[in-house]
């Protein structure tokens, strides 16, 4: 059997693996699965993880109960065991568009609006909708991991612009300009950031926005932290500029309602002066849904309910414990010499750190520095290596406050253990 | 701002346009929006739908109240409202692999199954982590639009192989043999039948697996409808001849549990052998579902118990059912001279019908007939042609029964007024 199964494996896997590799992209979860298994057992001491934004574990975090209630009901109701229709549910569709116009200086009708399995669908409904032979995206860096592996799947190329740290992540419009061209389909802004915590000012947005119009290309706006902004600036939607430039939205229940495991997202065209609304590219992007499994229908009938009912005072809560925890959080690093904050996040789950390796004997860069810690410490934190950053850490402070004190402490003794400063001073 | 927006939108246009052309497939959705829409909205009769293999509406089909249960039991715990794996939960995998191993000759383990977002998902699966350039894929005709469909975004060739429906929809083994070539990835199978409501024989499926083993090629065995079987043969899950030559099984909970709208599917990989289970083909299997929105976390966690709790007079009931269904749609059929049935349905939930159009005056083709269907007799039906076979049309017999025997009366109706013999008869 076993050179028949040789053969017969290798026919299949030099076709794949010739003509058409396996990503190599590194992804978070990919990372973090990693990490974990590199905890030290023997320890005993409670995993805590600053890694992933996903704080529903936390029974400060737990979603509206007017979310829960809702869906229960359209469970119950036993109305809605069968199919949508591949792009969503009509009531769906016109309570996401309706909820989006709330912040819009238009209204954005049903049809602008398709129901997606969490933003990670978005995500791929933008790549694989406007993909074509030659095509080229602009990414941020650092970013978001899925994009560069969703363009890999659908052999989109990949060209990186710059967030800038001492501008307070801003896009770096100049290498934008510089790395457009005619097969460049569009660019990506994730805001509020992911990684880095940062909002967007209007004049920023709108500087993104006349660059994009003169360049000819879209932009794909990741609002998937959308309205969790809690710092100076207040969370505007990239769609506002949309009489500039089309804009698609990709957003989702996940953060701002903490239910990232419902899968129920949105893509959302926003062109009010229909310069991108082709008949061809809405045809082709609704026949991609019909390829697709949507979120549950019962889930869909739900959103309706959620998004006209749910509570100011539940939004006010978690944005309370989010500017706690990233005070907390950046009080914290302070403390710790190896690791620097060059900007207070305003807005999102999560921070971009500076590792400064001078400080420490036999750190040799992030992942050695994440590896260790999980395994010193059992406290998992993102290396920035998976968001295009070496030497650089994402920490998601979206956790239960006792939790990231805990946390950062085991940090700071790492850092006390690894420093080779007299004493760790 | 016209002149603006035409040069904008060609220029992107254009991408698509000339270089990643819209794929023209038919799906069996957006057949039946068409349908839907040249429905008479005068004639206020009720209308029946024969389209969709989704009997979710009718109170006869409800799902066991166990799978009902499951679910808000899961979702009210609050403890699956975060990410899972994106591959899915270990339990839900290991509860899929132990469900199906319970027809097996061996048994699977929980890295073998990965939870999908419905059927449809896990066929995106199968074919893009497969796909490689200039590979082909071998399909049924008639088969399932959805496959076409996602060959088409993804860019690989189809091959079509008949089913004989003088052999009762058996595959045409001789056509698979001229077909295959060293770029063939594998050939599908949906057993119980969609569309043709047939179920393969032991030995059928058997000369299928070393049909596919001589070939080198894999097999896609959609069992979407498993179990859903009422005739002489029972269901044998493709997977029994694994040792044979590797089998992907695709599956849901969609049809035998009806609940399309949940979206929870599997994709399966049965290769006792370790034939297929290269590490860098799962590898990339693994890295594809990163980039998919798979099924809620807390439907996920339901699984176990729907799959190991649901009694055997449920499905029985279901069976039963459909059974009388399938009958009464057969009865009905006899009496409309124009439509015959070449094989009496034994599984699923639909059944192919040939139309006889030299018995009608006025009607061209099977979309001519069931558009003026729709029409005049406010009936869905499906045209043929949208999975594969002109003048034929798909009945789904998975309704209440009262709502079948309506149906097929207005048909009769339908037939009399377009007949060219005299009377009708």
């Amino acid at each position: 059997m076993e050179s028949e199964a040789k053969k017969w494996g290798n026919g299949l896997v030099n076709g794949c693996q010739l003509e058409s590799e396996t990503p190599t992209n590194i992804t978070i979860k990919g990372i973090l699965g990693l990490l974990m298994a590199n905890i030290d057992d023997e320890s005993k001491r409670r995993v805590i993880s600053l890694g992933m934004g996903d704080p529903s574990v936390y029974s400060c975090f737990h979603t509206a109960a007017v979310a829960e209630e809702s869906v229960v009901d359209t469970l119950r109701s036993e109305r809605f065991n069968g199919y949508s229709p591949t792009v969503g549910l009509p009531e769906t569709r016109r309570a996401i568009a309706d909820y989006l116009s709330r912040d819009l200086p238009y209204n954005l009708s049903p049809d602008d609006a398709f129901v997606t399995s969490g933003c990670t669908q978005a995500i791929d409904v933008a790549l694989s909708s406007l993909v074509h032979p030659g095509a080229n995206i602009l990414l941020p860096r650092p970013g978001f991991p899925i994009y560069e592996l969703c363009a890999a799947f659908r052999h989109l190329e990949v060209r990186h612009f710059d967030l800038l740290p001492e501008k307070g992540w801003e896009v770096d419009l100049d290498a934008v300009e510089a790395l457009a061209d005619h097969n460049t389909i569009g660019m990506v802004i994730i805001n509020p950031g992911n990684p880095c915590g940062n909002v967007y000012t209007y004049q920023h947005l709108k500087k993104i926005a006349e660059t994009a119009k003169r360049l000819k290309i879209l932009v794909i706006a990741d609002e998937v932290y959308g309205h969790l902004a809690f710092g100076r600036n207040p969370f505007v939607p990239m769609g506002v500029f949309g009489s500039i430039v089309p804009v698609l939205t990709l957003g989702s229940l996940s953060k701002r309602w903490i239910v990232p495991g419902w899968r129920l997202g949105w893509f959302v065209i926003n062109d009010p002066c229909g310069v991108f609304t082709n008949p061809k590219i809405v045809e082709r992007i609704k026949k991609y849904f019909d390829i697709l499994g949507g979120p549950a229908t019962f889930i869909q009938a739900a959103v309706p309910r959620i998004l006209q009912q749910t509570e100011e005072v539940f939004f006010e809560k978690t944005i309370n414990i989010l500017k706690q925890s990233s005070d907390i959080c950046c009080d914290l690093i302070k403390e710790i010499p190896c690791i620097t904050c060059p900007h207070k996040p305003e807005g999102s789950m999560a921070v971009m750190v500076k590792l400064n390796l001078s400080l420490l004997k036999d750190i040799s860069d992030d992942i050695d520095f994440c590896f260790k810690l999980a395994k010193e410490e059992s406290v998992i934190i993102l290396p920035g290596l998976t968001v295009g950053m070496q030497n650089w850490i994402r920490i998601t402070f979206a956790v239960e406050s006792s939790s990231l004190e805990e946390a950062m402490g085991r940090v700071k003794s790492f850092y006390h253990r690894h420093s080779n400063q007299q004493n760790g001073y």
